[in-house]
């Protein structure tokens, strides 16, 4: 398997201080709208791709959900997801989402929270999760914005009337990017909107809704310093349904 | 019906000397793209909304499509379409494309060349146009972009390496934006990525292809001038296809 960041033990602890590595779910601001793409979990086969901590295994459950794979390429991050309390409805596996093969029509949900754009064979994962979905099933995910990762050097400038203004460039040029972020080197996939849009309906899986999350204004008058945030999205948020046969 | 841009002189005369108004669609340079998500045409009942000279629906036509309504909000644009030889299978009307109504089940294509980022009641269109599609037709349009549409001074700036970055702001605030064009002031609409796919998932225009439009190398190395272009995409084009019953 390829080495993954979340293995890399300085990366791994300044990660752990992040708010929703802290929080899960409540401390993750696009986690709202992010739900409001789910269907009703209870009594459903779930997969997650990039688990992490399992946050949201653990909420899935909660929520009544049959069964939950919990999928991640970290078995650093999974030694963690292991110290919660064990639920039999639950089962952690470290595998390489490069390479992830799924039983055929084996779950009613997909989901996958800010781990698609670290996978270079997209296309490859996606045909596999279509398959894995059984007929009517439906894949929920949140990556970084194609707007968000075009640039090869991802920064703010001043905009106008003293606001702020991300610059696009490179938009065009899907492929990796490597930016800095806390304290180390971490290689992304840059995807136009058309390349993500594009790749799900080539495997099957229609798109139904789209959502660009930005802070509400009572977000913003929490957190003053997430005002920039509505400039430009930073996260994508897709729900995508496999067909259902005729 | 409000004033159209189109009607001012000064602006439709140096409208005319666009590439594209002199050369139709050979002078268009995303056309090759934009034909990629047509349909065959042969046969079909079509309707262009924002038809302008009308050098689609005369394509269209000489495609063997069946009948073709050119619908355009200029009554300038329409008479200097009346300027064609007369095809009995092309009728042009004039309308606002706020208040279209369209007859139901009457067409099998709905086109549109950017002109969709003109109009405020977006949703109340989609909905006369799904409703204008039989079963399994398909609504295919081309529009500005949201990167293009979102700041309120669109601009280049120098970006990383010499070349140009196109500062993105007031991403999330839908609505109109006043830019200069051709020495007039325009108006249009700014929407966000999710605001057009959702428009159309809400009114059973399933999205089943995007593009984002930018030269290919072949076009830069014969217009080095339009190398920026492949900084940030310029144009949206989307095919939506409205579900046959089941």
């Amino acid at each position: 398997m390829r080495p993954n960041p979340y293995d890399d033990p300085a990366f791994f602890a300044a990660y752990a201080g992040l708010e929703r590595s802290q929080h899960g779910l409540a401390g993750a601001a696009e986690w709202p709208t992010l739900r409001g793409l789910l269907p009703d979990v209870a009594g459903r086969r779930i997969v997650d791709l990039g688990c992490g901590y399992g946050w949201f295994c653990r909420w899935a459950r909660a929520q009544g959900a049959a069964e939950v794979q919990g999928i991640d390429g970290s078995a650093r991050m999974l030694a963690r997801a292991a110290e919660w309390p064990a639920d039999p409805g639950i089962h952690y596996r470290c595998e390489d989402l490069e390479r992830l093969t799924l039983p055929e029509r084996s779950v009613e949900l997909a989901f996958s929270s800010l781990t698609l754009h670290y996978v270079a064979a997209l296309p490859r994962l996606l045909e596999a999760v279509a398959r894995a979905l059984v007929p009517g099933g439906r894949l929920v995910f949140s990556v970084e914005h194609p707007i968000y990762t075009a640039p090869r050097r991802p920064r703010w400038i001043e905009g106008e009337g003293g606001g702020k203004a991300w610059p696009v460039e490179a938009y065009l040029a899907e492929g990796r990017r490597e930016v800095e972020w806390l304290g180390c080197v971490v290689t992304k996939q840059h995807r136009t909107l058309a390349g993500w849009i594009n790749a799900l309906a080539t495997s099957g899986l229609a798109v139904s809704r789209v959502e660009e999350f930005g802070p509400s204004a009572q977000q913003v008058a929490e957190r003053p310093e997430w005002a920039a945030e509505r400039e430009r999205p930073m996260f994508l948020l897709v729900r995508a349904d496999r067909a259902a046969p005729r």
